[in-house]
């Protein structure tokens, strides 16, 4: 694979060309002037976690657009995308073990779950609810109640460091691309499993209000104290939120578990001050902004961009205040320095990432391509990814004219290369645009797709999307969806590295004589 | 260092008596009708945390005494000693930023601080205090204010596995010792630095306090949102105490002071629910109980030990939970395999370690030896390790019937061996007593010392005082004195194994024809 990739690099070299007196300029802009840490902060710190529709997301919105707007970017403007459903914010959530003992619990809501109104004081009762016909067994038992929702979970030890930057080794292993196997062809199956579990959660959130039981205690998604908490109940309007909601430190929900198993009769003070901000649904809000091209290439699109919003129980810092900055970074490096773009390169702060790459997709239906609406509701409910076909991709005006997107959401760890998403005849051009990075850590360039994030709204309408390779650095450890992603777990200077990067790659992807190739699209 | 090991080991394979038949008694007890884990969980779950002279150290005494009873052995008591100071509890405590916008912070108080009365509300200020003098610039500008003791520390990336046992090359490691270096001579700087933070600490409570300071926080001693805290204030009375003072998770610290450096008015709300539980100083008490000798050597004396008291902010599990269910468990074991030792076994549960071995050290002065108390007040407020010399031990009746004290206090890990305390004559004994535990990886006999808790107490006045080497699991990087000191981080097959072993070697140290040998007294 080595190789290969040596071979693909030095044709790229010969042929790719890569303007370093622009180079230059960018690196010193970003590794000198830099002020990628002022936006990271501003966005972790002064405005803090940006719920999608909370008022802290139209915060952020609205400050960078005003960022946008002093550094001299055209056709900065929100775009909003249906639908999306209510905001939610919360400032406080309590638990106390009141007897046996008295005890501080950590935990924290889910949102789009409601706040307690007030302290609420019941005992802690475990239910097992797995299927519709589990509820029944706790008919007329749930009144006054706090519900245990998930079994004890032992502990892991941490046998791996929690940080970790690849080292040679593991960039070349990068370079191995794992023949897929044949798709999953069992939709119905899967269909099924994904309705039944909707089906499911609003039952029980119903049933559980219906029932009066106070409040709902989860298990943390890690260990170790850490809080990771995604969201519950429910964002769109008329349907049944449920009962507060709350994850809580494993340490003390197994804790709390073993208590009932000895048969102990738990009581504990529950006080969420938590709060729906809409009566009816909203739509969301992409912030966009764009440097515009000049000459024949004017009406072509490079675009760059990163979900600006998060979910609530950090700073929404690595996750992706980090992406955010470092695209804006980029924007404003490509302004300091005076570049000219041929293409007009158009930045995207997305929003509803966190709940399904909602903002993107509905920028790139709007904008360059959509698979047509499915006519039944059933199909309708249904993610894109389980729906059935529903015919050819219909193309908006500017699908030709776009040539590529480059997104970050990995965390904030150092660029160490890019991935090509199976888009050989891009791997040329991107090791020429990465030699001049060599020195910082980004070399590699592999085949592989990587997935879950806003780049794939591009990719899976065939137009080229991309994600660089990160160092993790403790993302996956202590950081994703947790009440750690907060400024402190950031490195300043691989958001400075990435700056550059990026900018220099949407500078030579606005200035190449060809937009970027395409790989052939993958639909029936 | 390996050869000679080996060669000790040899040696004391051949010498040194091991009755294998107790040895198979003792391990089917320990491994297959094990309670050690009903004694942790009754300690750390039912019971909770154990700050010395709080409520549940007192529940924690009258607790195992019970056992004690159940279990049939004798002289069960409580032994007091002098003068402790008062017991402290807390039930809740809440930090919530209201301005410039809502966080709710995650922060437990110190140890015998205040509480602060219901909720109290006020602007946060940096201070830095480091010398008497740096007060003086605060008067008249504390007051309504909650105060940032610490600068902001940059978040240390967890680069090594948080959990860690040791491999065969770090046993080997264990066996080299290092030659020590001149102790240091200069007692009276070192005098001068305690006095001066002891009147530091002292003059700064009362000054926040006559200042009118709301509250004060501090900075986590670990990151990763983990709560590292032991005591503030004073728990004697009539020493002042200070304001509410609390420990806050490093990213939640970090993100008050970088908001007070941009001039940001940071409003907070405190809530903390804590309570002096004495109003007068009160003495300690240690737990202890016997299996007694019989026959001409049942005056003589084995002990093994483990502190039942912790610190406040988790459960007191690894630290040291751990210590004592394997301590009490031992007792069990030896009483259910029907052991008649001929020396006398007694079982010590400390109090007050955790503010200096106070308990133990207060038992040895009076059963075995201690030096002159000072006539000098100045010297009498010294820690022992700096005080002059106040002349020769004085030794009491049973100092020299005492055999041997073993000790574990290093977590809840597994043993791999143990601690000579440069006492090189105990080695080939310890090494036959451990031959019958290698299969459960206990192997090791190190020349070195550790320190620290309260084998020191007997180690200081001559007497052979003992632990394990054990490993450390995540107890350095996780769980002492914070609060994931709780149940999930310990292993019950190390408990099981640790009991076992203890079992086997108070057995031995009490069947033996001689006590154990000593070392020569290090002293003036």
């Amino acid at each position: 694979m080595l190789v290969l990739c040596l071979g693909l690099s030095g044709i790229a070299a010969a042929q790719e060309p890569v303007d370093l007196d622009m180079v230059s300029r960018i690196r010193q802009e970003a590794f000198h002037r830099s002020q990628v840490m002022d936006i990271f902060s501003h966005l972790t710190e002064s405005i803090g976690p940006r719920l999608t529709n909370s008022p802290q997301m139209g915060q952020a919105n609205a400050w960078t657009r005003g960022k946008f707007n002093d550094w001299g970017l055209a056709n900065v403007h929100d775009e909003a995308f249906d639908d999306f459903g209510r905001g939610w914010e919360f400032s406080s959530a309590s638990v106390e073990m009141l007897s046996p003992r008295t005890l501080p619990l950590h935990a924290l809501p889910k949102a789009w779950t409601p706040g307690t109104d007030g302290p609420v004081e019941g005992e802690v009762m475990a239910v097992s609810i797995k299927k519709l016909a589990d509820l029944e067994q706790y008919k007329g038992k749930l009144a006054g109640k706090i519900l245990l929702l998930n079994e004890a979970r032992p502990y892991k030890r941490g046998v791996e460091a929690d940080s970790h930057r690849h080292d040679e080794a593991g960039l070349a292993e990068l370079q191995a691309f794992a023949v897929p196997r044949d798709a999953d062809k069992d939709r119905a199956r899967r269909i099924k499993q994904y309705t039944e579990r909707q089906e499911l959660a609003r039952a029980t959130n119903e049933f559980f209000v219906a029932e009066g039981a106070l409040a709902t205690l989860g298990i943390s998604g890690w260990d170790n104290g850490i809080i990771r908490v995604t969201g519950g109940g429910s964002r769109k309007a008329g349907e049944p939120v449920g009962v507060p909601e709350l994850a809580m430190a494993a340490e003390h929900y197994n804790q709390l578990v073993r208590a009932v198993e000895r048969k102990q009769a738990v009581k504990l003070r529950v006080n969420v001050k938590a709060r729906f901000t809409d009566e009816a649904d909203q739509p969301g809000y992409n912030t966009l902004a764009e440097i515009p091209g000049s000459g024949s290439k004017a009406g072509e699109i490079v675009m760059l961009g990163a979900h600006m919003d998060s979910w609530h129980a950090g700073t929404g810092a690595a996750d992706n205040a980090a992406g955010v900055a470092v695209m804006m970074e980029a924007m404003r490096i490509l302004k300091a320095v005076g570049a000219k773009p041929r293409r007009t390169i158009r930045v995207a702060l997305w929003s509803g990432e966190e709940q399904g790459l909602i903002g993107s997709q509905a920028y790139v239906a709007t904008h360059f391509a959509a698979h047509p609406e499915p006519a039944d509701p059933r199909q309708k409910a249904l993610p894109a990814s389980l729906r059935e076909s529903t015919g050819a991709l219909q193309k908006k005006r500017d699908y030709d004219r776009f040539s590529a997107y480059f997104n970050m959401d990995n965390g904030s760890g150092r660029f160490r290369g890019i991935h090509a998403q199976e888009n050989l005849a891009a791997m040329p051009i991107f090791q020429a645009w990465l030699e001049p990075f060599h020195d910082v850590g980004a070399t590699t360039v592999a085949t592989r797709n990587t997935g879950s994030t806003d780049h794939v709204s591009f990719d899976r309408v065939g137009l080229p999307g991309f994600q660089f390779i990160q160092d993790r650095l403790d993302y996956s450890s202590n950081v994703h969806h947790s009440d750690l992603d907060t400024w402190d777990h950031a490195e300043p200077e691989d958001l400075k590295q990435a700056a550059a990067i990026v900018a220099s790659f949407v500078y030579h992807a606005a200035m190449r004589e060809e937009k970027l190739p395409r790989k052939p699209l993958l639909e029936g």
